[in-house]
């Protein structure tokens, strides 16, 4: 039957009649034509019609916007097949049939055509019409509709010149509303509405109803490539090359008088989410008289008193379409003289909160399976529920009182209200005392993360969505509003400030982080938690027994590791030990570590190649007296001692962290990662340095230059400043010593370990120290030590092998048994071809998905983000940031080579991903489709995560049972 | 009968006796060890003997230093067989039997244990010798020959502190010569010897000939792993795993009297290539007397008159084993009382002009055929004979005159003599002026270009081998020593030092680019030239018709593309166009473009997109009026002028370069790369004017604080300073806009092209228009147009549309017809998974190696080649550097699924290399085993490639012909 009907048109390449579709054709009817087409197919009451297909689009813009071949032809004859359906004939000014054109791509979206009503008036069918409904008004009324609509959408001419026109006849008449008008008000209208089309376009409103009918379908086509809906599509990841369909319908009138009507309804609250109908409608009115709002339509269950005969049998129709679809739909509808038509049925869009509810009401009621519901729902707006957020009305009433600011990067979610504070150790010591405070600076760095820390959200003018800001601030949970670069950031005077609107240090200031905005002000704020939303609990828990990806956490601090487990983390899949270097009171010790690292490390190891040479041939004299001269000059360093006194501090400070960490994921895997950033980033900057030295010198020369010249109050003599000078000085050659031109591609990972083994043999140390220490108070520690940068095999072998010698060492001397992995971060596409290799040495694996797209692409994120790579996605020449959703066809098949050369080596081998796309439904689709065990992401989007790989499973097997 | 001799010993595991083996066995014997194996096989005179093979090295490193089970059993068996060949025992005090021990790995190395003599001598069997030869001033000086070299070989004690005892003997006797010592003197000798041993080593020399004989095994063993032999290795890139034989022979001796002696030979001249024997010998003395050069030796032809018989047997076995070997041999004889025994063969190493002369002369002769010939020459040694190059001689006196000053990086080879300049406009003026000169700088920037252009070498003190001045010296041919960390170059002062050495501006310098060493004043260097050298010429002309692989070279300048074809390219495969920016003349244009580029591209591409909204929707009023608008706001822009007037000024230059290189190529192609860095290469420096601006401020700011200051002589009033520092501030702003992170991952390339479309459009219309003029004067111009840095196809598709536009209208403007093609490099691992989209808008592909190396490593080759790339080689952690050579796993099967991929969607593509691996022999093997159609390298690598390209052929036809 289904077969039949679709082989029917097979003749017909662009059109298909609505009783000839179904709701499976919505590729290529578009939504809106396939649900017409099945409310037809179910035996509902619609106008007849038929669609212009999405290929007939596409083949327009494929062809530089020429007409498809034969489409006219096609139109022409489904129009005469509506003309024989309902006796009526287009054009014929004695019994002439109108018709509506509407667009309807695969998804709705804003900026598309909508719709011309009333196609086929002209002077002479306004005749017929008048005759035969014996309705003058309501006929001129269609006609002003008409051309108005055409006018606008099909003519580009600003709507509101027509809406002028209408203004300033109902002024004349001193009337309010558009019914208090009559003919000849309309009559009128009409002739200034064709005036107005004459002076914008040149050229008269075309009486050719045919004409008519092609200027609309052309109309809709363009409006596919029209600005916003290029934007709409752009920013929600839409395929440009769909197309959209157009439909062409029999017009019925909703305001033919008294017993007719219009409206539209959902059949649940598309808000809340809560059951029964919900909608509005207007008596003696058209569709688009319901939108514009013009008058006020009324609450749906009204329409019981006013056409009870017509609401029950839409009641059924709603009914029958939820059972239908299963699904909210959005309806249309029209009563035409106490008949009933129905125009649309369409999922209904919905709110985060309302989708959840639904959902899992749906399953609850056996409309849906479980496994439908968890399809139901976008794992992204699971992230809304769980973020802080504005109040939208709040945002509105805020912008319009003037206190928007400006847009920058959401480059952490969330709401955040506090005081705008200027510089880390203020934010620090209000956030102590109790504070809400929004750190704001042109940038951070590492010496900011003590304010950061205590803050309640970031907000820079500078730095991309990998600036130190955005990654702190996501690691910590923090809404982040990153490289806001419209806002002049004045830490000297204090204040923020865009376009003569300022906020000084101590008032408050209102950022959103899933949006970017940024308001003066405090915005109410509404703080949602898990542990509250029961329905999410329940959908989460069926996502649990769904998925087979598990779901872990990165997290640095306890409390991060804390929350992650009240969302639901299985593990951690990243720690990065260097955040705890970036504490304010441990940048000195780790300053003098890195100062005196490459003295130090040198008479460390020309020591150890002493002694290792003099075991060997234990006979050599010569051999025990190097071994004496390097043990004497390891003992005379300073270089030694600073560097063995830094270490020994950060070992008892980092053991505090791990144990933390071990206790809050008690029985739980925790993947730390050993150093990774260049030594350089916790150094001061090179820029200030540069400045101050510079600074220094010229003003000991002009003063020197100065005859007789004493220092004032308060200032320096020359000999004091060039004390400071050489002291300054001598700081910037040991910055510059370890600077480098491209630090992403640097002495970074495990080159830094080879070269400074002390560095990550004492974190190591202190990694398993923390394990001892908890295991003996009855805490399961599940270390997994992670090694970062790899890219050959050998770096992997000969740093493991040390530092496994570490780990039986802190055994042996603590006596306890603890489970531990070493294994490695796969960030390098040579670590990807050889992964064989690297997985002898490996217990398990961790995609670094970030670098690895940096490398496999050859961008700087930080560098990119904000030139050229956003830019070039909206052009479409990237398909997507590859920094969001991985990049299959490159990072996606260097990631499909590494899962099978590691397992080939390893059978079983544990591999998960711990970059940000960890958090990112369609890439944690791929993760599930190449057999990860886990993805890794922030706390916050553990949820997220949860439903997606739920999703993931759940379509896997829905497609393997088609296959089958 | 080889199979029988090969099988024999299958019992045995780690020896064989030399009748057992044959040249075929190298890996297993050694050289040394195979090479008397051949001989004892083809009936020549060896002394009796075996050979412990690699296995057993390889065994005893493996077990951490353990001795292979059996071995010392197996070793006493060949001895016992060496007893019953010779009729005497070893340790019997009657009838003794000595035997030598000697290293022999596949290939000699410098570092590894050399020889111990006479093994089998104790204090009882001493006298047993001087019975048996009646002889015991001999037998007195073996003993002390033994003791002296266990002593130093294998107990490790300095050779010096015997050589005093020598001495102190012969001053207590006033003699000059060791023979004018009698037994006597000799065992006091000994005694003192024996002596030196005990309180060197604290127990006694050994006296049991076994443990003599284990000893002296294990320390060859050993020295495979000492520092030298590991340096050495890995400095040629030998692999650690082989390790050495050690072969034990029945002492023969020279010293037996007036009609014995000693000697070595080649078989034809090694220095020069010359026909005829070369060597020398001494009567009555052991081997290492000849070595020791304690008493001058004689030229071999007088052997004739010394021993005649013994010389015509040697002459005969010297032509039979060049025969039979068909290669120059290296011999070492002994004539124990007027018999000849042969002690070694082996291939005779030989300079780089003996090779080619050699192995042209041999094919000439026909004991070897072309093919052989062209195997026989090390592509490395033919890089030698074009560079020009010091004297080593001279290089010798040099050094001994304290004038060697320091050692930095081999950045491009060659020799070069000048005065020393430390600025680029000096450079230039007296380099035009025809002085030779050097210049010196801390490092260089595209500001130097005219310097280096007018100089014959470039020293700097910073920067690796692929800093700018390394890759501009390397581009122009030029030597260069970069990173020369130990010199202070004070570009001030106008001087270098170095420990006190100074050289002043205008003073000689000489400075050796493929060694990497410097000295002060002038050095005679030699300057070969491809057309003095005939047998170069033929070799190359045979490597050409084996070759399969073309080879192109880079060439950015007329006159390198003029060398390149002297040197045999068949094509440019790149050239460079940003470097004819970098030309001092040019630089102010290109900056006035970049500081405008991104204005006036905004404001361009505003007006372009309303030029086609509006030729789409002609009716449309108000996109005509932005037509205008832009239109407007594009003619009023300064931006858009300065812009334009930029673009078309580097168009004409642009052009010429151009026309230069259609004309030197005449009817070859040339490949032009559009512009690759980053802008702000060509900008001033951050870092200067950040340092500018801030002493400026510090000066303004001091000054202001001082009462009444008034500008002295000279000086500039405040006023003046505040304008200075606003117009370097502003400069420094337009700088920092364009700064990256990470420059090399940032915003060059194709994106670069698609930021900033006029500038590629500039230069494809240079291109085109160049090709069309020289093409009008009948040179056949063949130009392909490079993209760089794609990653993603839809970047090519967009840059390549606009582009053929820009050609289109060239050629239909010059009515010209030029066959021409668009292709890319293959530089990221993205384009290597896509190649196959990427081929379908690219009609060639060419690897860029570098940029791929350090995106498949994350290692950027700046920072990390300077710092511990060259570390991680040394250690062993890379096994090479992946800079000189390309890594197979890694980067070659990404290169493999490009070729693959670009090969399947467009069959027969162009491919080639244009990275510096296009220069390596190893890396050229490779090319050519992927199909590539050719390689491209720097001028003077183009015969070094010629003849690697026909080796990788040759060895490919043979491994075909051994697998068949």
């Amino acid at each position: 039957m289904a077969a039949a009907r679709k082989a029917a048109p097979g003749a017909l390449r662009w059109t298909q009649l609505f009783e000839e579709g179904d709701a499976s054709m919505r590729e290529l009817l578009g939504g809106k034509g396939a649900g017409l087409a099945e409310m037809c197919r179910v035996g509902l009451p619609v106008p007849p019609g038929f669609t212009i297909n999405t290929k007939a689009c596409v083949e327009y813009m494929r062809t530089g916007r020429k007409i498809p071949a034969g489409l006219l032809d096609e139109v022409e004859a489904r129009m005469r097949a509506l003309e024989e359906k309902v006796g009526k004939r287009f054009g014929d000014p004695a019994n002439p049939l109108l018709v509506s054109v509407r667009s309807g791509a695969l998804f709705s979206m804003p900026g598309m055509m909508d719709t011309v009503l009333n196609l086929g008036l002209n002077d002479r069918t306004l005749d017929g019409l008048i005759r035969l409904t014996g309705n003058e008004r309501f006929a001129r009324d269609a006609y002003r509709r008409l051309i108005q609509m055409f006018g606008k959408t099909v003519l580009g001419i600003p709507g509101e010149k027509f809406e002028h026109i209408i203004q300033r006849a109902k002024a004349r008449k001193r009337v309010v509303e558009d019914t208090a008008l009559d003919a000849d008000d309309l009559r009128g209208i009409v002739d200034a509405f064709r005036r107005l089309v004459k002076s914008e376009r040149g050229t008269e409103f075309p009486q050719d109803p045919r004409e008519q009918l092609r200027m609309a379908i052309l109309a809709v086509f363009n409006s596919w490539q029209g600005k916003r809906a290029v934007d709409y599509r752009n920013f929600h990841g839409i395929s440009h090359d769909l197309g959209t369909a157009v439909n062409v319908q029999v017009m019925v009138f909703g305001n033919m008088g008294s017993d007719s009507g219009t409206g539209v309804a959902f059949t649940r609250n598309p808000a809340t989410g809560e059951r029964g109908m919900f909608g509005e409608y207007l008596m003696n009115a058209q569709g688009e008289d319901v939108v514009a709002g013009i008058r006020n339509p009324k609450p749906i269950a009204e329409l019981a008193k006013d056409l009870p005969k017509a609401y029950d049998e839409f009641l059924g129709v709603c009914e029958m379409l939820e059972r239908h679809y299963r699904e909210v739909q959005d309806l249309e509808f029209t009563i035409e003289r106490g008949r009933l038509w129905m125009l649309q049925t369409r999922s209904g869009k919905r709110t985060a909160q309302a989708a959840v509810k639904i959902a899992v009401d749906m399953a609850r009621e056996g409309l849906i399976s479980k496994e439908e519901a968890l399809l139901r729902v976008e794992p992204g707006q699971i992230d809304m529920l769980l973020h802080p957020r504005f109040d939208p009305r709040a945002k509105e009433a805020a912008s319009a009182a003037g206190r928007f600011m400006a847009r920058g990067l959401n480059a952490s979610p969330g709401a955040a209200v506090g005081l705008a504070v200027f510089d880390a150790d203020t934010a620090e010591a209000w956030g102590k005392a109790g504070k809400p405070v929004i750190l704001v600076r042109p940038e951070t760095n590492p010496d900011d993360v003590h304010g950061m820390l205590n803050a309640k959200g970031i907000l820079t003018s500078r730095g991309g969505a990998t600036s130190h800001a955005a990654v702190v601030a996501r690691g910590l949970g923090l809404p982040c509003v990153a490289g806001c670069e419209a806002l002049r950031v004045d830490v000297e005077a204090l204040r923020l400030s865009v376009d003569g609107r300022t906020v000084r240090q101590g008032e408050y200031i209102s950022i959103d982080g899933g949006t970017g905005e940024v308001f003066s002000g405090e915005l109410p704020a509404i703080e949602p938690r898990l542990e509250d939303q029961a329905e999410l609990i329940e959908l989460l828990s069926w996502a649990d027994k769904a998925r087979r990806l598990g779901v872990w956490a990165n997290a640095d601090y306890p409390r991060d590791a804390v929350r992650a487990r009240i969302f639901g983390a299985e593990g951690i899949g990243l720690c990065r030990t260097e955040h705890m270097f970036f504490e304010e009171d441990r940048l000195p010790m780790v300053r003098q570590m890195i100062l005196n690292a490459g003295e130090a490390q040198a008479l460390l190891d020309r020591s150890r190649a002493a002694e290792r040479a003099a075991a060997e041939r234990p006979e050599d004299k010569k051999l025990k007296a190097e071994v004496r001269a390097a043990g004497q000059a390891l003992r005379a360093s300073q270089a030694v001692r600073l560097y063995q006194a830094a270490l020994s501090k950060l070992l008892r400070l980092q053991r505090k962290d791990f144990e933390g960490l071990f206790r809050a994921m008690d029985g739980l895997p925790v993947i730390v990662r050993l150093i990774d950033p260049p030594l350089h980033e916790f150094l001061p900057s090179h820029d200030s340095l540069l400045e101050e030295t510079s600074a220094l010198r010229a003003r000991i020369e002009a003063l020197e230059g100065v005859r007789r010249w004493r220092p004032g109050k308060g200032q320096l003599s020359l000999g004091a400043l060039r004390a400071e000078m050489r002291r300054k000085e001598a700081q910037l050659r040991a910055v510059d010593a370890m600077r480098e031109a491209n630090p992403m591609l640097g002495l970074r990972g495990i080159r830094l370990g080879l070269t400074y083994p002390a560095i990550i043999a004492m974190q190591v140390r202190a990694i398993m120290e923390a394990a001892c220490r908890v295991t003996k108070r009855g805490v399961v520690a599940v270390p997994e030590i992670m090694i970062p940068l790899v890219s050959h095999v050998n770096e992997l072998r000969e740093t493991h092998r040390e530092l496994v010698e570490v780990v039986r060492d802190v055994l042996d001397h603590e006596c306890v048994k603890v489970a531990y992995k070493f294994g490695t971060m796969i960030e390098l596409p040579r670590a990807c071809f050889v992964a064989g290799e690297i997985a002898q040495h490996a217990e398990f694996f961790s995609f670094g998905t970030n670098d690895l797209t940096q490398t496999i692409f050859g961008i700087s994120r930080d560098d990119a983000e904000g030139k050229f790579l956003l830019q070039f996605v909206e052009k479409g020449i990237l398909p997507k940031n590859p920094f969001q959703t991985i990049d299959r066809p490159g990072v996606g098949e260097a990631m499909k080579m590494a899962v099978s050369g590691g397992r080939t080596q390893r059978p079983g081998l544990e591999i998960g991903i711990c970059g940000e796309h960890g958090g990112d439904p369609e890439s944690i689709e791929f993760c599930h489709s190449l057999g990860l065990n886990y993805v890794s992401c922030s706390p916050y989007r553990v949820p997220v995560a949860r439903l997606a790989a739920a999703q993931a499973a759940l379509r896997e097997r829905m497609k393997a049972a088609r296959d089958v």
